[in-house]
C-alpha cells in the first residue's frame, strides 16, 4: 500500500490539540534535545527535507522526517509534499498554532536530528569545511551554512559553543541548504582542530587581524595555476597557505572573533582585506567570501 | 567658545517630553522625510556620523549631525563625543524612548539626510559602484552597503523601488558604513543605466540565470594580468565582462531578482556559481561575492 492509498487522517481543527502542542514545542531547545527532533518551516524547507528522506531511505538508512503538516491549499499547490511521508493535512489555523514563524507558508515537517558524527566527515576526506566557532547568531550560523552549501563545501562543523542549528531561526536561515550537506555539532574546537591536523587538512583562520591577505592568497593561487614562474619563492606570498589544498575554514563569535587558543592552533590567520573604511565584515559576509575563494582555487586546480 | 567651554543645558529626563517624541518620530518614514533628518544610533554610528560632520565642516560643507544625545555613562567611555557638536545630556529612559532598538547603547544621533546627487558620484569618474534594484529588506540593503564600503566601491545608488536607506534597521545593519562613501537614493532605473552607460561604466546584471559565470571571469582577468597568452580570443570567456573595467553591479529584489528590463538594460548578466546544491544565494552574499571579485581584479590590474 503506497501513500496515496492509505486512509487518509481526519483534519485536525484544534490548535490546542495535544498533538499541536507536541510539535509547537520543539521551538524550545529543550524539547528538541529531549525529542531529538526540530521543524522545517515552510514548503522550501519541507521539501528539501523530504528529499534527503527518500535518498536516505533509498540508500536504507534512516529517516529524516517523521510528520509531515499541510493546509489544503499547499498540498494542492504541491501534490509532491503528500507522497514521500503520509501528510496529516491541519487547518491554517492548527499551522500557525505549530509553527515558530509568523507565515508558516502552510508546510511544516518534523524532522529527527540529521547531524553526523565528525569521523563519518573525515573518513570521506573532506577538501573543504566551514567551523563555526562560538558563533551566536542563528541567522549567521544559517547564512555561513548556506554559503558553505553553495560553494560546494563537504561539511559545516558547529563547536560545542555554537548556536543550536536546530533553532528554528537557524533552520530558516539556512533556506534548505541544512539537509543538502553533513553538518556536525556540539564538537569541542581542541579535540575537531587536532583531528582535522591529523589528516593534514589546513586550518585557516578567518581572521581581521591576519597576517595573510585572502587576495593575495588568491592571486598566488591564480599564478601557480596560470603561470608558475610567478608562483616562485620570490613572490611575496611564499610560505603562505595553498588555497587549493584541502581546508577547514575557521570563524568566529561575532563580537569576539576566534578566541586565542584557535587562533593558536590555526595554521594560518587569513584576512579578508578591507578596501574602504568599513571597520570590519558580518561574520556571514567574510565566510562567503573565504569559501568561495577556496572553492575556485580548488575547483580550477584540475583545468 | 568651543563645545567644552559652552555652558550645558539641563539633563533630559521627561520621557515624555516634546523633544524625545520629536526624536523618536524619525523611526517613520513619513517623520523623515518631512524633516529630512534620520537617526543614527549606538556608539558606533554616532562616532562614523560625527566623524563625517567633522570632515564636511572642515571642507566647509554642510553639517551632518544636528543632535547628539548621550547618557552620561556614554560620555564617560567615549569622551571624543561631546566635542564635536555639543551634545544633549539625557537619562536611559529617555534614550530607549527616543530610538528604535531595544538596546540603543547610550548615544543617539539626529543626523541631516547625507545621500548624494548622481550628477556629483558620476563626475568623479567611479570605478565601483553598487546599485540596489527594488532591494525591499532593511537589512539585506544595509548588508550590501557594508560589503560595498569593505570592497572600496566609489557609491552606492538604491533605485526608486528600494527600501529606504535611513530606516533604523538599514541604518543599524549599515554599522556605520553608511556615513563612509556616498549613497544615492530614489533613482529612476533607466535613467540610471543610461547615464552609466553614458560614461562606459559597464553594467554587470548579478542574476542567477546569468550565462557569465563569476569565477571564470575572475579567472579571465587573472590570466589577462599574469599569462596574456592564456586571455587571448581561444578562452571560453572571450567576449565577456572585463571585471577590472568601471563597473556598475545590478542587485536585484529579494524574491524577483531583477525585471526584465533592468536585465536587458545590462551589459551582461552574472551568475555566481553554486558548486553545492543550495539553490540561491542570499542577495547579500551574492553581492559581496561580486563586489570582492571587481575590487580585487581592479585593483590588481596595476601591479
Amino acid at each position: 500500500m503506497n501513500a496515496s492509498e492509505r486512509p487518509q487522517a481526519p483534519l485536525l481543527t484544534n490548535p490546542r490539540a495535544d498533538r499541536v502542542r507536541e510539535v509547537a514545542k520543539l521551538a524550545g531547545r529543550s524539547a528538541r534535545l529531549r525529542q531529538k527532533r526540530f521543524l522545517a518551516e515552510g514548503p522550501q524547507a519541507v521539501r528539501e527535507a523530504l528529499r534527503l528522506h527518500q535518498t536516505r531511505r533509498t540508500a536504507g538508512e534512516a529517516a529524516v522526517v517523521d510528520e509531515v503538516y499541510l493546509t489544503a491549499e499547499t498540498l494542492e499547490r504541491y501534490p509532491e509534499f503528500g507522497s514521500v511521508v503520509p501528510p496529516r493535512m491541519v487547518t491554517p489555523e492548527v499551522l500557525a498554532e505549530m509553527s515558530s514563524t509568523v507565515t508558516p507558508q502552510g508546510a511544516v515537517a518534523v524532522c529527527r536530528f540529521i547531524d553526523s558524527p565528525l569521523t563519518v566527515v573525515l573518513q570521506r576526506r573532506p577538501r573543504l569545511i566551514a567551523v563555526l566557532v562560538e558563533v551566536r547568531d542563528p541567522g549567521n550560523a544559517g547564512t555561513i551554512l548556506r554559503a558553505a552549501d553553495s560553494a560546494g563545501a563537504d561539511a559545516v562543523v558547529l563547536t560545542s559553543g555554537s548556536v543550536d542549528i536546530y533553532n528554528p531561526k537557524a533552520v530558516r536561515s539556512t533556506v534548505g541548504s541544512l539537509f543538502h550537506l553533513p553538518v556536525v555539532v556540539g564538537i569541542d574546537p581542541g579535540t575537531l582542530l587536532r583531528e582535522l591536523s591529523d589528516r593534514a587538512v589546513t586550518l585557516l583562520a578567518a581572521d581581521g587581524y591576519g597576517t595573510w591577505n585572502l587576495d593575495r592568497l588568491q592571486d598566488a593561487s591564480a599564478a601557480r595555476r596560470l603561470a608558475p614562474s610567478i608562483g616562485s619563492t620570490d613572490s611575496p606570498d611564499a610560505g603562505g597557505p595553498f588555497l587549493e589544498a584541502p581546508t577547514a575554514w575557521l570563524f568566529g563569535n561575532e563580537a569576539q572573533g576566534l578566541g586565542q587558543d584557535v587562533l593558536q592552533a590555526a595554521d594560518y590567520r587569513v584576512s579578508v582585506p578591507i578596501y574602504g573604511s568599513a571597520e570590519s565584515l558580518n561574520v556571514g559576509t567574510a565566510a562567503t567570501v573565504c569559501l568561495y575563494a577556496s572553492a575556485r582555487a580548488q575547483r580550477l586546480e584540475g583545468r
